[in-house]
């Protein structure tokens, strides 16, 4: 399953680069190779300053060796051994109509000190992060991934919906970070459906990414916009800071148990601002968008 | 002995925010009053867009009330009532060859459920943040503090110096957040020293804080600088950023707590930048900055 699973997250960081590259027009992704001390490494790939994604990474990392203290703890298991491959990406874009878009899909084994495997699961999701909110582009991310879930559980997407409210929330401001998408974690073998079934659902909506987000940038990525705008998209990508820094579980872990500081804070924007006490106007744009972080709607529903 | 150091922070208050206004020329602070639901307020003194300083805040707040689990979990107590009162202040100028300024006095007192007080201490200190190194900077900052801590003990300053590099550091990137300063916290009577002892040394390092930030402020403030060292700044204001929302404990502890936010997080700098893996250039300015912040050095015998 680690190969396979493996195999797969390297052709789509692949395929997806290649999309972007494709909209962006002007630049290239850098590539980074590197190596754990620990055991493994990554490919981290990053691009900047292009005509479409200010900044942003894709990246994938396949690592392995003794489970550090600080996750141990977290796991609530003794001196293990882990396997963890995954890939993950943010990408920020210039264009404040344009939203940014976050996605993860990781595949953890666990295995005591004689090598046995004892656990096993995949994790990950998709999410959209506005500055402005348009309903379609919100409506088409949603529905892109309710129709991924639907193939395998019409309870699904409803679930990881409300997971992906419920952990993308900045619990300081009282407000979400973006519109949300799926979000699941912990998918183990179960009577219901084994690991090869978490595979095709996880790798299901993987396959579907481009498909929710490539026609929402290309549609955004050269609207017109005022310089208030572009300072608003400034103040709420310092939102986007503080969930990652204060309450991102998989950045913590990663700085704290020495992951590559460059490959886990590639997700922070390139331009950021922070005023005091800013507050939007009474039926701007920006107040709509603040509505729908600090009351989740149910972008499936709306639409019918 | 609560009243008397809420008289004093009151009034230094005023006589921060009256020097830096004088010094800023343009711009001047905006008050914010306000009330804390659990018991106690505060008062937030802000000032943005000046010509010296492009954002910061003086701050004074008297908090009290039961004290909330996560606070009890970290002082190792049970049900208890406390009373917090404390100055805190982060000025972030302009010009990139003016650092940016942090320091902070406060005050804790803790009672049983009867009212019995059954702990206090003082905690505090001030530390400078560069981002180009002016040895003389350096030297008359760290100075100032020494002077203000030998005149209660020759050992404080070289303790006090030491916390504070050990405090003000970014782990996930083995680098200091500055050049230092003094840290001190838990200052409580013992037999060498009363708390009206404690309180003349606390104050004392509050006295002199004009004294040392004051003259830098004023040489730097409109030295000529480049757009490519306004990006620097900007980068390097990211790092700050980064310690206060990952690793600062007053900080977090006020997200955690249902402090005010903007008043929490008016420490955070008005532009930031985030680049991926950005080096500076060797034997360059921004190259001799990273020098001293990963390995501090002894800005006292330097001078000799």
């Amino acid at each position: 399953m680690k190969d396979k699973f493996y195999s797969f997250i390297s052709q789509l960081q692949d395929k997806i680069c290649s999309s972007f590259e494709s909209i962006d027009g002007k630049a290239t992704f850098k590539e980074d190779l590197w190596v754990r001390a620990e055991g493994g490494g990554g490919r981290t790939r990053v691009i900047e300053n292009g005509a479409v994604f200010e900044k942003g990474g894709v990246n994938i990392s396949a690592v392995h060796g003794p489970l550090a203290p600080a996750m141990q703890d977290y796991f609530k298991v003794g001196e293990v051994d882990f396997y963890a491959c995954g890939l993950s990406l943010v990408m920020h874009p210039k264009n404040p109509m344009a939203p940014t878009v976050h996605a993860n899909w990781r595949y953890f084994e666990m295995y005591d000190k004689s090598g046995t495997p004892i656990d096993s699961w995949f994790g990950g999701g998709l999410d959209l992060t506005p500055y402005y909110l348009f309903e379609e582009d919100a409506q088409h991310f949603h529905q892109t991934c309710k129709a991924a879930c639907d193939r395998h559980d019409p309870a699904f997407y409803s679930e990881y919906k409300a997971q992906c409210d419920s952990y993308f929330y900045n619990q300081h401001r009282q407000e979400a970070r973006g519109i949300g998408g799926l979000f699941f974690d912990y998918l183990k073998s179960s009577q219901q459906r084994n690991m090869e079934q978490w595979y095709d659902f996880v790798t299901d909506t993987a396959d579907q990414f481009l498909e929710a987000y490539e026609p929402i940038i290309r549609r955004r990525k050269d609207m017109p916009y005022t310089a208030m705008e572009r300072e608003w998209q400034e103040m709420r990508r310092g939102r986007y800071v503080e969930f990652n820094l204060v309450h991102d579980k998989g950045t913590l872990f990663g700085l704290k148990t020495n992951g590559r500081i460059e490959s886990i804070l590639m997700s922070l924007p390139p331009k950021v601002q922070w005023r005091y006490d800013h507050q939007p106007k009474d039926n701007s744009a920006e107040a709509a968008l603040m509505k729908v972080l600090t009351s989740p709607r149910d972008w499936c529903a709306t639409k019918k």
